[in-house]
């Protein structure tokens, strides 16, 4: 059995890795690690265990921030959205939950969970929903597995709350969708109730650790060798660009941070152009116009000296960055995956095409 | 003790009385009436008692159509949504509901709570909540009188459902029209849970059967006398004017019917022209551009010839109108009530003047 007690020293960690698989949705990593580590130093280290340590009948609960990121940065939260949110959920269940869980990885939804568990006691489960982040809230494995994302409760920092029933997963995210951008574009949400018996179908097991150890590698790459190479052997990576941002257009719309970017190469890429297309998560890379990655598999923008993950909404001119394409959860390369979180769902004129098979080396 | 089994047969001359009284909004009455008459048909007549017959601790619950009347006409319930929210509401009370009210009058916001009542078997309690329609939910007596209007339930012929706990009634309205633009722009509602002593305060005494002697009022009237003074006889109203309609600018924004009527004058107002504003309702009736009725008080535009109500989502060219004003409940001219529902508050830059005030006799 293993179970693990995890310190607010090791938040740095946690929440750059997770800001790296975060595909540049998820969260700033510097506000999630502010956020756990004071929940931690206040209430005490959050005990971390393994998906085959949860008991069938454990009531599981992922607990996330849901809306704009470039919104999230500046409406931290209250501190008490969070216990509104429990509450709600537990009497609207009329069961006591027993584990908390994370929904996606991401700066801010892989640490929100240590915040509550560090706020609740409760014992956090060492996996995430998605294994990198989307926008929506029926894009979870979850889905595939027949769990329902409702009972959902949203709340805000004013101390608003909702609780939703829906008939399926989409109207689940339509509906919370319109009362978050209606709470100020962000909100806190409980959702997607799991029994212990259910997690092992529904979530990507180990993702907490992993990004811990993504984290540090790239931190303890740093001035001894690459750090974005250190990035792409532990995420089975490939290197997609490396450049200079000349170019971003975004925009919040529908409650979503949308927009475009584009880079000029540099090094190896010099001459050659990247865009990259996110609705809160990257969607698609292509250079020169040619598709290099895209949904669901993960891209991932590093700055190229520090490995520091950038997201979406901090992207700025003149960054330097490294692209790096990498395999999503098998599970999402099926038939029903890429129904829900594919190129054509995204509204993209192709199929997909995995990221090994894009980035192969070509045959001499 | 005044408790009255109401039948379906008197349910036209009720969503008549009630689309007057509506003011142009709370639905149309052709609607409305059918769907109570099949209610009752099916499950019998519909206790209705008194206000001060209510039991002090008896939990009243009022059931109501949210949304653009434009809507509403085309997507009637599917009749689980009114089960739904009552079952989802007292679960989140803990307490069982004894009594149904209706939070506003119309052509369909006065005869869903006969629908509900004939569904449940519950008793209908003979009043309102505002003794008129208004477009938006914290536009209540209740919130005068400190009642929350959560916990709120929204569900929709889908079977979809939303419970709302909010600071307060303003953020109430908020989310929920946001819930209902999303629903498909309507949604049926339990809102403003009263005890049986609130109701007092909180509610207009005897709209129901006020409704239905003014209903019946018109009706008969007609081929006898004029059906529109008889209304206004009833409704201790004014004749503002009498014309026929000439453009109707119409748009369904933010989950309102908003636009602006202008009619013609014929008769005794032959050459002025009247401008009337609304947003579900009406809000302000202008002739030759001067203010002769507003909010809060009564906008109600009758068929010249049959006196039956227009609503505004049914106005069109070359009908031949006439526009009453009359009073509205004492306590929306208190300096709260015009806070809450005041000219200001609609955006138009001018105090309220009643409209006893503004249609007197000239001296002379």
């Amino acid at each position: 059995m293993t179970v693990r007690q995890i310190t607010a020293d090791r938040m740095a960690d946690i929440a750059r890795g997770a800001a790296i698989l975060g595909t540049g949705g998820g969260g700033d990593p510097y506000v999630g690690r502010l956020l756990a580590e004071q929940a931690i130093r206040r209430h005490g280290p959050v005990t971390l265990v393994d998906i085959e340590d949860v008991p069938a009948d454990a009531v599981v609960v992922p607990v996330a921030m849901m809306g704009a990121p470039t919104v999230m940065v500046e409406k931290t939260p209250s501190g008490e959205e969070i216990h509104t949110a429990l509450r709600t959920l537990r009497d609207a269940l009329g069961q006591e939950i027993t584990h908390l869980a994370c929904i996606e990885v991401g700066g801010i939804n892989s640490t929100i969970p240590f915040v509550a568990a560090a706020e609740t006691g409760l014992p956090l489960v060492d996996a995430d929903a998605m294994g990198r982040a989307f926008p929506e809230l029926q894009m979870v494995l979850p889905t595939l597995a027949g769990v329902s994302t409702c009972p959902l409760v949203l709340t805000d920092e004013k101390g608003n709350s909702t609780l939703l029933r829906t008939i399926d997963n989409l109207w689940a995210e339509r509906l919370a969708r319109s009362v978050t951008v209606e709470m100020g574009c962000s909100s806190m949400t409980v959702q997607c109730v799991m029994r212990g018996a259910q997690l092992r179908d529904a979530l990507v097991p180990g993702t907490l650790s992993l990004v811990e150890r993504l984290g540090r590698a790239v931190r303890e790459a740093r001035g001894r060798r690459d750090p974005v190479t250190a990035a792409i052997e532990i995420m089975d990576g490939h290197l997609l660009f490396t450049g200079k941002v000349t170019d971003v257009s975004r925009r919040t719309s529908g409650g979503f941070a949308r927009g475009t970017a584009r880079l000029a190469g540099t090094g190896t890429h010099d001459g050659r152009s990247l865009e990259l297309q996110f609705q809160n998560e990257h969607l698609l890379a292509q250079v020169d116009g040619r598709v290099v990655a895209g949904v669901p598999d993960l891209i991932c923008v590093l700055e190229t000296d520090s490995g520091e993950p950038v997201t979406t909404e901090a992207l700025r001119y003149g960054f330097r960055v490294s692209v790096i394409g990498a395999p999503c959860d098998p599970r999402w390369r099926t038939a029903a995956g890429l129904d829900l979180v594919g190129p054509r769902y995204f509204g993209y004129d192709h199929d997909y095409v995995p990221v090994e098979r894009l980035n192969a080396p070509s045959p001499r």
